[in-house]
């Protein structure tokens, strides 16, 4: 465990911040990083270290750190009018203007919106509506939430329910009436022999006995990802989406596509049901929404469920919901600005252009003997690191393989992600070509480095 | 129902808004309210019109709607590093800054500091690290979360049931493990010829009964507001949280103050807690965190809980929780800088300089007939209206005698907010004594004017 001076950087960190999310045996071993800002794709330190960070930040700083746009259209409106709540029928200018916009970009004709802050909030306000609705509406018993297992929804306690990882156990989570079901891994949970279209009939036919088993009558709500991001990068077959929702369609049961990390363009498309053939009833949204600039939360609400719960809202007189920064002026300003430089200012193209490049890269470091699979869409991938390539076996837990090799990789200048043993890629979407040549330059020594140590 | 052009602001608002904690009568009566900016204490609409906002935003833009020094510091920070997660020990340099100050202007000499983007999630996560400290040192049981009715503790599924407020049924909350205990208002809640001292034995002898009937061995702790804020301004008795600290010190039960309101100058300490003489072994912070200025919610763990989750994490390698933009730069640089302005530039002064007159003119409001109770502290205070003044008798539900008030007093341009029958005032802490008149003189004569037609 390394030894910091009294005031530096690191112990000052350490004397006074919860980490969350961070490995504990890296940690002490390494300790913090503490960063000072960033330029471009990278990031930089307060030792003047710098790097490569291909996970945007968490997925969502995709036009990189110091974007002059984004940082002037935030400084523009805290000059205007710098915080609001839109509670009591109050809201600022801005407020709704981004409502109108994202209506205008989701798959719906017409829609409502509703702020959060986060991502987690989202998940757990929509959650909420499901339950407002089915309770005010007399049938209080359609309640439980059907989720996959692996999927990331958040960490409020109910989001954190429906994020179906074994961790949450240590909660003592899921809470009642959060239900998983398989994930539509093909590579991993397919079975010896069966091909892909077996693989996805046999998930809706398990989705659709697990609805009967429960009772469709209890059924609120089926919440997907369209590309599992925290899980894993998984992408489903494409034929998954539209037989998964021909199931739901069949018990009436609403499809909400949580689209925090896929939304605005990281499958190369605006929204990830784009990409993956299906229309949900309601989106979830966050991240990329303000390009990172700015905690943001969106609930974006179809025709179909808007109604329901601007019913439910009027019997009882109010929709009882509501974050005192729902809709925050200056969050609103950088939300709009964001979708504009993501859709007309080059990014979502650039997204498009280079994910060819990107999966060119991902697909040659799969001749690696320790590389099991690469997967990914647009600019999200993951590579699965495997003890024994024909059998998939995995390496034992007390290697720490993925992150041996993103601690290596941090070594080397370049930021990525572990998740379970796969690394993660997500770089911003401003990434040029040859900087993603030097990503995966930087990725591809790190692994042989690594792989020699531990294969 | 009012008509709105096409396009005006109100029918763009009407059409892709889902409006949360909106009485949906009065907003179809009335049309939303669309806010350009703001101006020391003032808000303006897109019509010109302009309000005098006695509720601070949602209580915390303590600074007002353009407080330079703030806007400045948020401007600064987006040039220099506009967004960053606190995940995998790496962190922002004003992440680090913003935990050690908050350490130290806690009331504890040691502690840890988790940030999130709002109260709601805070309170959810305070919840979790109680849940996961019990959980992973093998106590699963002790799960139980105590709170008072009518408190306010948020949105989130979790922190709605810790709102111990009716609407909530609407949701089929509270959720399991959730109890509910009385609420410390005397004036209300008192007996007939029940003095003070007994009121506070009674509800503290109710505590421990409570404790013992649900089994002291699980309950994980014990949330209260310092002052209930969205409950009315619930001013407790004096000796109340002295006498409820006792019980749960009895039984080892953490005491969690949620200073999302309290905190940072509002009753004229820094905490709420001071001003009611307990020791908390946490506090919730949100609100004028950031004066309003950016979402953020923060834990501050004091000594014996930072140590024991830290125990728990160690174990299983990693406290698994986190939000993506959990210590933003941007949040962390207006945080330090409205703790600054609020300790330092005056405002908290400004707070116990106007005290006073806050009271006096809240007191002067009590000869009203219709005026059954004057409460507050600091500079917030309810109004509690009354069909009948000896009997404490309420209006009746149809007469929605609090909304009613509020919206004579927006006719007036002044903002305030019903709450059950009260009507509530929380000023931004830059109020001047003119200004203070000029605030009292609207809202009486509001009240004159609907006292006149119902009573």
């Amino acid at each position: 465990m390394p030894q910091f001076a009294p005031n530096s950087w690191e112990a000052r960190a350490d004397d006074n911040v919860m980490y969350g999310f961070t490995d504990l045996p890296s940690l002490h071993a390494r300790g913090p990083v503490v960063l000072t800002h960033g330029t471009g794709i990278n990031v930089h330190d307060v030792h003047g270290r710098s790097y490569l960070d291909a996970n945007s930040g968490l997925w969502n700083m995709v036009a990189g750190f110091d974007h002059k746009g984004l940082a002037e259209a935030a400084k523009a409106q805290y000059d205007r009018f710098p915080g609001y709540h839109a509670f009591f029928g109050r809201l600022s200018d801005k407020t709704v203007e981004l409502s109108e916009k994202l209506v205008e970009v989701s798959p719906f004709e017409s829609g409502k919106v509703f702020f959060t802050n986060s991502g987690s909030e989202a998940n757990d306000t929509m959650v909420k509506m499901l339950w407002f609705i089915n309770t005010v509406m007399g049938r209080p018993e359609k309640r439980k939430i059907i989720t996959r297992f692996n999927a990331y929804h958040g960490v409020t306690a109910v989001s954190a329910s429906m994020t179906a990882k074994p961790y949450n156990q240590w909660f003592g989570l899921p809470l009642a009436d959060f239900v998983h079901v398989e994930c539509p891994h093909y590579w991993r949970e397919g079975q010896p022999g069966e091909s892909e279209a077996a693989f996805v009939a046999r998930l809706a036919a398990s989705l659709e006995s697990r609805i009967l088993a429960e009772g469709p009558e209890t059924i609120a709500g089926f919440f997907a990802e369209p590309v599992m991001g925290a899980g894993g990068v998984i992408v489903p077959p494409m034929a998954y989406f539209p037989a998964v929702q021909a199931v739901l369609r069949k018990y009436d049961i609403p499809l909400i596509s949580d689209e925090v990390i896929c939304g605005f363009g990281r499958t190369g498309t605006v929204w990830g049901c784009e990409s993956f053939g299906f229309q949900p009833d309601a989106i979830i949204s966050s991240k990329n929404l303000t390009a990172g600039y700015f905690p943001m939360g969106a609930v974006i609400l179809g025709p179909k469920l808007a109604a329901e719960l601007m019913e439910a809202s009027e019997k009882i007189e109010e929709f009882v919901h509501g974050f005192t920064a729902s809709g925050n002026p200056v969050g609103c300003a950088v939300a709009l600005k964001a979708i504009d430089v993501i859709l007309n200012e080059g990014l979502i193209d650039n997204v498009r252009a280079l994910a060819p490049q990107f999966r060119a890269r991902m697909d040659a470091l799969l001749e690696m003997p320790n590389i099991g699979e690469a997967r990914g869409i647009g600019l999200m991938g993951a590579l699965e690191a495997v003890k024994d390539k024909d059998t998939k076996t995995p390496f034992g837990p007390e290697v720490s393989v993925s992150e041996r090799i993103a601690n290596r990789c941090t070594d080397n200048g370049l930021i990525c992600r572990p998740l379970g043993q796969a690394i993660v890629l997500c770089p911003p979407f401003i990434i040029t070509p040859s900087e993603m040549d030097h990503m995966f330059d930087m990725l591809e020594k790190s692994l042989r480095e690594v792989f020699a140590e531990v294969a």
